[in-house]
Order: structure tokens, then sequence, then C-alpha cells
């Protein structure tokens, strides 16, 4: 059976606690967990969207709900230093250990810990390595993720994640559907059961728009 | 105590199954329940941003989402003969009943039925009398609805919502603070027990930007 892929950026509070649920899920279902690290800031600006976080209301919204949401996973979640910060080099340690899961997922978990977990941020390389540290992984990483080949890498997988339909993260993908967000968990783990609802022909679900907003497309 | 306020837009799947479920929320905590028709283009129109359904790959996950969101609350979904469609004559017509509540309670349960219950659609006034008249509403409410008031009070509903912090539907706003989604009704509940975990300090989560995207503001 396939792996489960899961597409993620530390800038998402909402993929931190998907983070820690994903590799309960995967188990549970026998499959193994490719993570991906994609750059949400690049998915926004191929789709013309603006974040969460770039809009007032729902920035202060999306802070209160994702608390509630780790809450509820019985996680802790206090917000980094600054926010939305440049999440670039810690996406390209995680992509520089791509080939090795076991440290990745171990610097993954150490990098969302310090991100949304205490709150001490991953903005400089000091605190990526710091960070890294923690786990017992050399800081000598944080050079490596500066290879040109690891950044090409990350941006491929962002430019494939957003070929593949995805619009945000976290996302995870089981056996080519798409499910986003924390709660996109909850469906996914019905799909994977072989309960998802949803019915074979969509047809049900698909209509052409007949009123569009000046200047929405 | 204050009745919670209920701000929807026809054109909103996740609308319609969170207005399915929240008389009981209301009910269950001792609340009355005031619906507020907005119109979402306009919210988006304010915050600059683009709606679920005009963004391509978001669209059909936003279908088949809403679709298993209805299926987990026992309810139908089948989608109206176009999306997005105009939805005005059904938001004036739920406005014009605005201080004869249960009466506009079942002309919401009409016009929500027949939007994303049965698929028949709100998009003309012969389908907006057909669905009226199911639940014994005069089809003359649709020519009330025209009435310039009426459609000044959408717009102040609208504009009221804005400067309250909505930035999408359903919204449900408890004692001040405001729910969002279907997800959201979950978290109302716990907040209408007593039982928000979100700490009175917010300082925790409040953080300034020390990265943003190039025309993201």
């Amino acid at each position: 059976m396939s792996p489960l892929v899961f597409q993620f950026d530390f800038i998402s509070p909402y993929a931190y606690v998907a983070w820690k649920r994903v590799h309960a899920l995967a188990e549970k279902h026998g499959r193994g967990l490719v993570a991906v690290p994609v750059l949400f800031a690049a998915i926004l600006d191929a789709l013309g969207q603006k974040g969460p976080a770039e809009i007032p209301a729902k920035r202060v919204y999306t802070f209160k709900d994702a608390f509630r949401k780790a809450h509820r996973a019985g996680l802790p979640l206090v917000a980094p230093p600054s926010h939305p910060f440049n999440p670039l080099l810690g996406l390209r340690v995680a992509t520089a250990l791509a080939d090795e899961p076991a440290c990745q997922r171990l610097a993954i978990d150490a990098l969302y810990d310090a991100t949304w977990g205490t709150g001490e941020g991953i903005e400089t390389p000091e605190r990526v390595a710091d960070a890294l540290s923690r786990v017992g992984l050399q800081a000598a990483l944080v050079s490596r993720a500066n290879d040109p080949a690891v950044k090409g890498r990350l941006r491929q997988a962002t430019a494939d994640a957003i070929a593949g339909g995805s619009f945000g993260v976290p996302t995870l993908v089981c056996d080519g559907e798409l499910f986003w967000g924390t709660d996109g968990l909850d469906f996914a783990d019905a799909f994977l059961r072989g309960e998802d609802p949803l019915p074979k022909d969509l047809s049900l679900l698909e209509r052409a728009p007949s009123a569009t907003r000046k200047g929405a497309r």
C-alpha cells in the first residue's frame, strides 16, 4: 500500500497540530508516511490568495481557533516570536533530510516544537540549530540546508503540490485523494477505512457558475 | 442571556450544515437565535479575498468537504443548478422576515432545502416562490423582498458583520465571541458551557509579522 503524503509548512499552526496526529493515523492503517515540506507563501502566490494571517480579522481568529484545536489534541500552542515569519531555513533543513526519514521526523518534530510548542521560534540560523541540537542533530545541517540542490528540491516539491491540486497546508494525500487541514484528518481516517461517504459519481456536486464577482477571477 | 447571532448566506454549503445544527445548540444552552442574512460576496470584496469556489482546486475540494460534513450531520447535500449563483433574492426574503422570527425560520429552512437539500435552486423568483410555497409562505414575499428598505437592511447587516470582525459564513456570534464554519459550532458549544480553553491573556498568541509576501497587503 502506498504511503500517505503529508505536505506542510512550519508557518501553519494547523500543520503543527496535524503533524502531531498524522503518524498515529498512518500507523493505524498500516501505511508509511512521507513528509513533504512546501512553501505555503508560494502556494498563496500561485493562487492569488491571501493567507489567514494576512487578513486582520481572520488572523486573530486563526490563532484562537488553532489554540482550541491544539488543546483538543492535547497539545500546547504558543505563537513564535513573530508571525508570519520566514520559514525557509526550517523547510530547507527538513528537505535536506528527505532521504533519511527517521532523522527527518526528529528534525520536523524539533522545529515544530520550537515554533508552536514552546514559542522559541525558528526564524534565525541560531534558533534552528538550537532546536536541532535538542534532539541530537548537528548544527551542520543548517549549512547543508543552503545547498542549491536542497533549495531546488523544496521549490519543486511546492510546484508539484500546486500541480497536484493543493491549495493550503496541511494537506494529506491518501491514494491520490486530498485532505486539507486538521479536520481533514478525520475524513482521511474514514477514507482509509473504506468509509468515505462521497458518491463515486460527483455530478451531484459539479455545477457551473451563474454569477461571478467583479474582479474575482 | 443574550441570543446567539447566526450570520449566513445561502451560497455557502457550510452555512447550510450549520443552520441545520445551530437551533439545537441554542436550545441546549437556553439561548434565543437571531438569524442574520449577509452577502458573502460583499465580505470577500471588503477583504480583497477570493471565496473557496473562486479557486479551481479549492472549489472541487470544498464541495467534497461540505458533502462529508453534511453526511456527518445526517443531511443530504446536492449542489444547486449553478454555483456560485446570485443569492440576493433569497437573502432579501430572509431579511424581509427579520421581525417575524418564526416565519423567517420557516423561510430560511425552505430556501436552504431548495439550495442544498434537493438542489432545485433559488436563482429565480419562480424557484424562490416555489420553495416558500412548500412551507405555506406567500409568493408575495418575493416582491416584498425587493423593497428598498429591505435591500438597505441587508446591506447594513453585511457592513455590521464586517465591522464586527466577520470574514466568512457561517459565523456564530456568542456574547461577542465569533465562531466560524461548521467546526466553530463545537467550539461555541464549549464556550457556552464555560469550557472554552482559550487563555484570558491572549499575549501567548499575539505576535507581529517579521516577513510579508510581496503584494500580500
